[in-house]
């Protein structure tokens, strides 16, 4: 609900972009276009930092230019900025917003871009899987230390709201287990496969899409799978697993006969994450198998994900996406700006 | 998250329970259940109101002995109180927690109960969908200009996240439109007729598990759904629908024979719930529909519910429920309690 008296209370957000790909650039568009909705909630806001490979560090406290950013045109005002550090500084950040490319042995350098920022005094929202595995409560403390917000929901099934609901708006709701598809790489190779085409084609048929991470191992030997399911862990459930603990295997050592086979039978295999108690040990576990049709998991198609969590109080809830974009993955992104700024 | 510095802030809240009966009974042996988790949040509560048809209007604002309460046995201090504004003041109310028997022609008096409560300076917590029909917009601003809550989780699919979320933690989100089954009697019954019994069985079937209205028409005739979805349309896409202008169809008309024959021809009947725009009007409906097997709300079995809804920026997000009991209708009230003091 909107409060009232925030109205008049109009305060402007220096924003830095790190990592200017696909979807940070989908969330400058976002926030162009929901400019009149955050306004409604005292929110302003303009870039004054953005980095990436190809642009380098640029900072201009006084704020680029919306539309020369987007079109690569921004002066590079400032550039020569040789540090994380130097250039949040520059750009007087109050939000970083973190989207560079995963890197799954060891979260870095992301790490150190969420940890400068935070220490910095800025709110850090990263869409980027690789710090929640290797430094989710360090950042957790650092954020609640430093009095700042570090916010992640679109890691997990983009901007549907998982983090942000168990995190707030649940109160008391203890998170037992779950069960869920949360890897659209695989899941839309296994519909390409079930519709006729090979392994080797559906997996084309996802590069073209744009889904597939920069090296395809990273989805189909379940490595994304397997992280998704470890920050899971860590942030619902509390408990410090390690990515190496998760029993891993992927979708490579199907055949696509099999695959149809399995769907013409009525069980038609899945790349499953879970996680759950057994014998009152955590099991986590990411792997194909075969689900009957009765299990709504059978039904989630192409690049849509759902998982359901078994909790002590909401019994069989379960949250479904279908078929995202890269505006989905932004709104995630979005809503925690507005969430660490309201 | 837990904010470390409210811990040492303990306070103690009057709670009022109005309608004693199986859901406010649940709710307080789920307060009871979580005494150290509120704790924690810096919440302790005692009961300083009952009220119900049976127990008659009992208060005492230093607390009753919850035993006593829920065995019945509660000494009737200052029973006498002749009406609901005298009872709040008398208990010193901080919570009104409404679980009055739905009155789906005019939501009175459970209206004029919540009124009293904001009014007095209490939160209004209900799970009674009556008062959202007839008066939404009136109850919100009343709650608003007394600076306290009205909050209704419970009032459709249990305690799943619905309005906290769409009115909290999902910023900027336009909802257009749902689908959904969210009457659990009729979604129970045609899964009854589906696996052999008759109508009038599976009505008994649905009656032994204690989920029918007291007049079943209130759910086979769809006037269950209907509310839901006048609700579900008022408060998430602020439109000032009323609930006759939903049209509405029940599943009196559906013989088992077919009901048993959709679903073996691969559509099963669903009493469906949808609103949504064509040509720029809002269509509200309630009927029973034949959906494909390849379309999730088809494999909503039993007690179960789901609601998919269309959006500007969460695509295809979904909630189900699966066969909650009592407890989770609690769950709701309970977390609308922490949400509207914490």
């Amino acid at each position: 609900m909107l409060n009232p008296s925030r109205r008049s209370l109009i305060r402007t957000y220096n924003l830095c972009f790190l990592g200017f790909g696909n979807v940070n650039q989908a969330l400058v568009r976002l926030l162009q276009a929901h400019q009149h909705g955050l306004r409604e909630r005292g929110i302003r806001w303009r870039i004054t930092g953005v980095a990436s490979r190809r642009i380098g560090w640029i900072a201009d406290a006084n704020g680029f230019d919306v539309a020369e950013i987007l079109g690569g045109q921004a002066a590079f005002a400032g550039a020569g900025w040789q540090n994380v550090r130097q250039w949040l500084e520059a750009a007087g950040a109050d939000v970083l917003l973190e989207a560079s490319p995963l890197n799954p042995k060891d979260g870095q350098p992301a790490i150190e871009y969420l940890r400068a920022a935070l220490e910095s005094g800025a709110h850090a929202i990263t869409a980027n899987k690789g710090p929640l595995v290797y430094a989710y409560e360090e950042l957790r403390s650092l954020a609640a230390s430093h009095g700042r917000r570090f916010l992640f929901e679109s890691t997990v099934m983009d901007g549907m709201p998982i983090f942000s609901l168990f995190q707030g708006d649940l109160p008391l709701v203890q998170v037992k287990g779950f069960r869920g598809i949360l890897n659209s790489t695989t899941n839309l190779m296994l519909s390409g496969m079930e519709s006729g085409l090979s392994y080797e084609q559906s997996l084309r048929q996802a590069q073209q899409l744009g889904i597939v991470e920069t090296d395809p191992s990273h989805d189909v030997d379940g490595w994304d799978s397997a992280v998704k399911t470890t920050v899971l862990i860590r942030v619902l459930m509390g408990q410090p697993l390690q990515l190496a603990e998760v029993r891993r295997e992927g979708i490579r050592q199907l055949t696509a006969d099999e695959v149809r086979a399995a769907r013409s039978q009525g069980k038609p295999f899945k790349l499953l994450c879970q996680a759950g108690g057994e014998d009152g040990r955590l099991i986590a576990k990411v792997g194909p198998e075969q689900i009957p049709l009765s299990d709504p998991l059978a039904w989630v198609q192409g690049t849509s994900s759902m998982v359901e969590f078994e909790t002590d109080l909401l019994p069989g809830f379960a949250i479904r996406e279908a078929n995202p974009g890269l505006e989905a993955t932004a709104y995630g992104m979005l809503a925690d700006f507005v969430r660490a700024v309201s």
